[in-house]
C-alpha cells in the first residue's frame, strides 16, 4: 500500500473521534504495486525509480514536469483496460501509417513488422507505444505477440488506435491504454513504418526512452533526464498533501489548510521534524 | 436492498416451478443505498426524500418530470466512475470559462476559486456541479478539495469537463460523473466565474437546488418544487412495474402484461389490496 | 474454462522452472460460459454451435469470415455493459427512425411496437438488434420488456443507440452492447419501423439470422451459412495459437514461433499427434 | 425576383428619406427561381405548388409543418454545394448499407444498382434522396448518372454520405446536399438495398413523395398531404413579415412591430386591404 | 483598398522585370472596407479605431494580444457566411441555455427575449454575440430581428449555435459567424438567460465591450482596454511585413528576409525613412 | 476549357432539338487550367504530365490508382479554399508534432523551421504537405512564407491542420486544402520535426514525390511511378464517359449507355474511329 493511502487511513481513524457516534468516512486504499514479475527483472536503478513513480501523485508530478518546461505532456484521450492498475515504464515507440503498396513492400522486405520486433527486443520495464493515428478499424497487435512482450518483462501498452484480443489483454498483469478493440489484423488498413522515433499519442509527443506513468486519470510523459528529480520532488509534495488530507479529515477548513496558511505551515514543519 | 429487487427475487423463485428441472433465471439485486456517512448528516426532510429517490426507478421518475413540463432534464453525456452506485443530492453549481487575464484578475482578487468555496460551503447531501463547457484539457478540481467536500457530507460530483486524482475519487464513497480525467490543474486553461447560477451540463440546464438522481443510465434533474411529488408517484408506478415483472418471470405474455390488459389490471388491484 | 486458457495455465507452470526463483507469469483464466438458463433452451444444433462459438478466438474467426468474403463484418462502435461476458446468439433485427406523425400512426395502428413484438417472439439464443441510427437521446427499450425477452431465452442485446434501465440490464445474465443509457422512452424521438430486415449497426450490415459473437473486443457478425465452418476452422487455429503461446511462455523467440518456422511447425505436428 | 425581396427593396427606398444624407441600407435580392428546364416539365399541379414553395419562407413553413405535428422535419446536417440556389422537389428515396457478399449478390442479380434505377425512373421535379448512413469513404453516385437524372427533369440531390464528380455537380443547374465528396465508387464499401422506402437523412425520416424545400439554412421535409396548405398559409405569413420588415427599415421599434402590437396590427390590416 | 495589398500590387509590378517574359505573379487585392452605412453611424473614436482594425493583419494583432496576456483569445470554431468580408465591432453578449419551464417562465415574464432586446438596444458598431453552447437544433434569432439590428447600425453576428433565414443574412451587408442554419425558432429547445455577461464562444471567453475582428481565418477577441495599442502596433508590424513581401516577390531568399537579417533590417530602416 | 466540358456543351446543343421549344439543359464549363506562372516554370516532362492531370477525371484516375494496388489513396477530410480550382503538383512533405522543450531545442538549433525551409527549397510544381495531426489550435505557416513558395513556382498547399492569413491565401493563384484557419503562429503548440518523410493526411499516407491531384471532391494521391500511366489511361476512359454523357443528354436510357451495352459500344467504336 502506498504511503499516501496509509496516511489517509490513519486520518480516518482520528476522524472517528470527531464525528462521535456517526458513521466515519472510510477511504479505500489505492493499490499501486508493480507486478513482481516485472519488478524483479528491472535494473537496480529502474527498480528504485519505478518504485517511486508507482507511488507518486500524478498531479504533483504533472506540476513539476510542467515547471520543467513540458506543459503539454499529459495523455487523456485513451482508455485504460483496468481501473485499478498504475503503469510505470519506459517508452519503446512505433509509428503506423495507412497502407500503400510501394512503401509497404519496401518496409516488409527489410524486416519483420514492428509489433513483432518491439516485442522481441523489449527490455524489462518497457512500454510499447503504438502511434496508429487514432485509427480504430484494425488492431495494431494482439494477444500472442503480447505474451512474448510479457515474458520479456514488458510493463504496459499504449496504443493510439485499437488492439485485438482485448479479453486476453485484460487478463494480463499489465495495463493497456487504447481507443477501442478490433478483431481485424493490422494488414488490411495499416503498416508499421518507424521504430523508436518521436510519435504522437493523443496530443502529446512521446520519444523513445520517455518514462510513462499512467493511472485512470491518464498518462504523464516524463522526459528521462528529469524523471528522478520529478519523482523525488513530487513525493515530498505528496507528503505535504497527505498531511493536508489529515487535517481536512479532522474537519478543518480548507481555507486554513489548502493552501496552508502560516499556522498550518508551522504545524506541518513540526510534523515533518517528528517523522524524521 | 430495494423493494423492487426483492420482488424480482420472489418472482424468480416462483418461476422455478414453471421451468421445471431447467436452470432458473437469477436476477442479481441492485444495491441502492446512500452512504451512511452522508445519510446521517442530512436534514430530516432530506433523509426521507433522498431515501425515496435512492429507490425510485429513474425511468418512471423521468416520465413524471417530463409530464410536469421538463422533457429536456436528463443528462447522459457524462460517464460515472462507478457502475453500481446511485447518486442522490442537491445541486450546488459553478460555471467555468476559458482564461482571460482581465476577468481572472478581477475574480480571483474578490475571493477564492469556486472549487474551494463550494467544498467549504457545501451542505450535507450537496452535489457539486461544474460547468466547464466540456473542456477536458484541465481538471476543474481534485482529490484534496474533494476530501473537504466529503467531510462536509457531500453526496456527489458532476463535471462537464475533467477532474484530477481520478483513482482517489474512485476510492471515495460517492459517485462522480465526468468526461475524462486530467492531471493538469485548472489554472492554465480555465477560471471559475459564477457560483450558484443556472449552468449547462450536457444538454440540460441545472439550477442551484435541483435534485439530481443518477445511476449508470445517466442523471435525472428534478426541480426541487416537484421532487417529492415525483418521488411518491414514481414509487407507486415502480410497484406496478414490479408486479408486471413478476408476471413476466412466470412466463406470461408481454401483450397481456405490459401494458396491462383489463384482466391483468384486475389482478394488480387484488395484489395491491392484499399488500395493504 | 476454455481450452485455450487451460493451455496458458499449463504453460505458466512450465515457465516457473525457466525463470528460477523469480516470480512467474500468471495469466488469469477468461470465463466463457453460456448462461445455463439459455443453453438448456437451445435446440440441439444451436447448443453445439453456440458452445464452439463461446470458446473460439474472435480474431481467428474474424480472419475466416473475412476470407469467406466478409471483411466489413466487425462492430466496435458500441460498448458492452459487462467486461467479462461473451455473447453468442442469433440476430433478430429492428429498425428505428425519427418520429413523424403520418408514418407513426400507420405503423402503430398495425401492431405493437417492435421492442414488445421482438421480446414476445424471441426464440432461445436470439439477440435483439436495434438499429436506432446512433441516436442516444431516447432509449429504444428497457428493463421490463427485457425480462420477457430473458424468459424466452434471449441471449443478448445490441443497440446502435440507447437503452433505459441500465443497472437492471447490468444485473441480468446476458450481455448488452449500446452507445449510452437514457431514461427517456423511445416515443418522443423515434418509432420502430421495420422488423427482421437488414440493418446497420456501427458500420456493419446485420441481417436476420446472422450469428453474433461478441466480447470486449467487439462483435463479429457471421453469416449463418458459414457459421459452423468458421467455428470449426477457428478452433483448430486457436489450438495452434495456444501451442505458440506455450512456446513463448517458455521464453522462445517470436521470430521462431509466430509465425512458425519449419522447426516449430514440426514440433507442432508432433504435439498434435500426441493430443489425439 | 420573389415578392418578399421586392418588398425589401421598396422599404429600403423609403428608408433613404429617414437617414437623410447618410448611406442607405441596401439589401440584395435573393434569387429563388426554379430552373426553366425543370419547371416546364412539371405537371400543372406541381408547377403551381413548386412555384409557391420556391418563394415561401422556410421558417414560416417550418412553423406550420411543426404545428401539423411534424416538429422533427428539418435537415441541417448536410452542406449545399451552391449558396444561392433553392431546391424544391419530391423525394425518391434509396437506402444504402455496408457491403456484405451474400446480400449484395442477391440484390445485384435482381436488378441494377439503385442510383441507375432512380435516375432512369425519375419524374420531373424529383429529388433523389440517398441514405448512406453518413458514410463518406465512398460516393454513392456521380456525374454521368446524374446527367441522366437531369435530362429526366431531376430537381435536386440529397445524400447523407458522399458523391463523386463534385465539380461536375456544381456546374449543373440543380442543388446538391451532401457531407463530403469522394472519388471512390460505391462498390468497395456499400451497396444499395432499398428503393422508395422510409429513410433517415441527418435526424429526419424522409418517405417517398415527401416535398423537400431547401436553401442554405437546410432542408424542410413536408409530407405531401399538407404541402399545399403549408405553402399557402406560409406565404400569407411571409406577407406579414415583409410588412414588418418595411416598418423596421423605416426605423420603428421591434417592440411595436415584431410581434405586432395592436396599433401595428391595425396598420397591417389597412395595408392588406389596399393590396387587394 | 488596404495599404498592404497596394504594396503587394506594387511588388508584383516590380517582379515583372525579374521574371522577364514569363507570366507574372498576380495577387488579387483583399477588400477590407466597413459598410458605409455602419461607418457613418459610429462615434468619432470608434470610426478611427475600427478603420485601423479593418486594415490590420489578424496575425500581428493576435501576437500582440497574446503578448498582453491573452493567448486564448482566438475563435476558429465558427464558419463565416461570406468569404470576402472582414468584421469589426464591439461585443454585445447573450447566453442561452436548454429550456426548462420554471426558469423560462420567470425570465420571459420579466422582459422580452434577448434577441429582440439586443437588436433594439444595439449601438452602431455592435456585434451580437450569442452563446448557445454549440446547440444547432434551433436558431437563436433570424432575419426580421436582424433587420432591426442592421437599422441600428449593427456590425456583425457571432453565434455559437444556429441562425434562421440564412439566405437573408447572406444578403445583408454584415458578416455572420455560426455553426449551422436551422429553420426552427429557438423556443422548442432553448431560452435566453443572460444579457451582457461573459460568455463562451468556441473556446474563448467574450465579455461585453470586447472588440471583435474577424475574417475567414477566424475572430480575434481584443479586450477594449488594449484595442488601440494593439491596432497601432500591429499596423507598424504589418508595414514591415509588406516590405518583406516586396523583397520576397523580387525573388530574395526567405532566410535573409523573414525574419530579417542585419542587412535587410538596414534596408528596411532606409525604406521607413523615405516613406515619412 | 477541358475537352470533357466541350463535349457536354456540344451535347447540350444537340439536345435542344429533342426537347423542342422547351428550355435546354445548360451545363456550365469547368475551368481546369494551371496558373500560367507555374506552368512556365515546370520542367518539360512535368508540363506534359501536369497538363494531362489538370484535365483528367478524378474518378477515373482513382479507379486506376486503386487497380494498381492503392485503394486508400484519396483524401476527403480537408476543405479547399476555392471551389473552382484544380490543384496538380508534387508532394514536399513535413511532419509536425506537439511541442516539447527537449526535442524542440535540438531541432531548432539544427536548422530553420520546416515551413521556411520547404518554401525556400521548393521546386516549380511542388505542393507543400503539412502533417499537423489535425491540430487546429495553431497555424503551421502563413502568408509571407507562402509568398516565397509562390515565387518559387509552388503549386498548392495541403495542411492536415490550420493556416494563418487565410484571406491572403484565398487571393493567391493556388489552391489550399486545410481544416480551419488560425491566427496563432505554430510555436505555442507544435514544432516541425521531419522533412520529406512519409506523412499521414486525413487517412492517407503521402510520401515525398507523390503526384497530388485535387478538386472540390478531394485529393487523389498518385505514386510518381504510375502517374503517367494513370493519366493516359484515365483520359481515354474520360473520352468514353464524354461520349456516354452525349448519349444521355440526347435522352437515351442509362441502361443502354452506362455501362454500355453491345450496340452502344459499337457506336462508341465508330465515334472513336471518326475522331482519329
Amino acid at each position: 500500500m502506498s504511503r499516501m493511502l496509509l496516511a489517509l487511513a490513519g486520518a480516518a481513524m482520528i476522524t472517528t473521534g470527531v464525528v462521535a457516534q456517526k458513521a466515519a468516512l472510510k477511504l479505500e486504499p489505492i493499490e499501486r504495486q508493480m507486478p513482481a514479475y516485472i519488478q524483479e527483472r528491472l535494473s537496480a536503478e529502474d527498480r528504485v525509480l519505478f518504485d517511486k513513480l508507482m507511488r507518486v501523485g500524478l498531479e504533483s508530478a504533472w506540476s513539476l514536469v510542467t515547471a520543467e518546461g513540458y506543459p503539454q505532456n499529459f495523455i487523456n484521450e485513451l482508455t485504460p483496460l483496468k481501473s485499478n492498475m498504475r503503469m510505470v515504464g519506459r517508452a519503446r515507440t512505433m509509428r503506423y501509417l495507412p497502407n500503400r503498396k510501394d512503401v509497404r513492400e519496401k518496409l516488409y522486405s527489410a524486416g519483420p513488422q514492428l509489433n513483432y520486433k518491439s516485442a522481441e527486443e523489449a527490455q524489462p520495464g518497457d512500454v510499447l507505444v503504438f502511434d496508429a493515428g487514432g485509427e480504430t478499424r484494425a488492431g495494431v497487435s494482439g494477444g500472442v505477440t503480447t505474451v512474448r512482450f510479457l515474458v520479456r518483462g514488458g510493463a504496459g501498452l499504449v496504443i493510439d488506435g485499437a488492439m485485438r484480443d482485448v479479453p486476453e489483454l485484460e487478463a494480463m498483469p499489465i495495463q493497456t491504454y487504447m481507443r477501442r478493440g478490433h478483431a481485424s489484423s493490422v494488414s488490411p488498413i495499416m503498416m508499421s513504418v518507424d521504430y523508436q522515433v518521436p510519435v504522437r499519442i493523443g496530443s502529446v509527443t512521446v520519444i523513445p526512452g520517455d518514462i510513462l506513468v499512467g493511472d485512470t486519470t491518464g498518462i504523464l510523459v516524463i522526459p528521462a533526464a528529469i524523471a528522478e528529480k520529478v519523482a523525488d520532488t513530487a513525493l515530498e509534495h505528496d507528503d505535504q498533501e497527505d498531511f493536508q488530507r489529515q487535517l481536512l479529515l479532522k474537519g478543518e477548513s480548507i481555507y486554513d489548510v489548502y493552501p496552508m496558511n502560516a499556522a498550518t505551515r508551522k504545524r506541518y514543519e513540526e510534523y515533518r521534524k517528528q517523522k524524521r
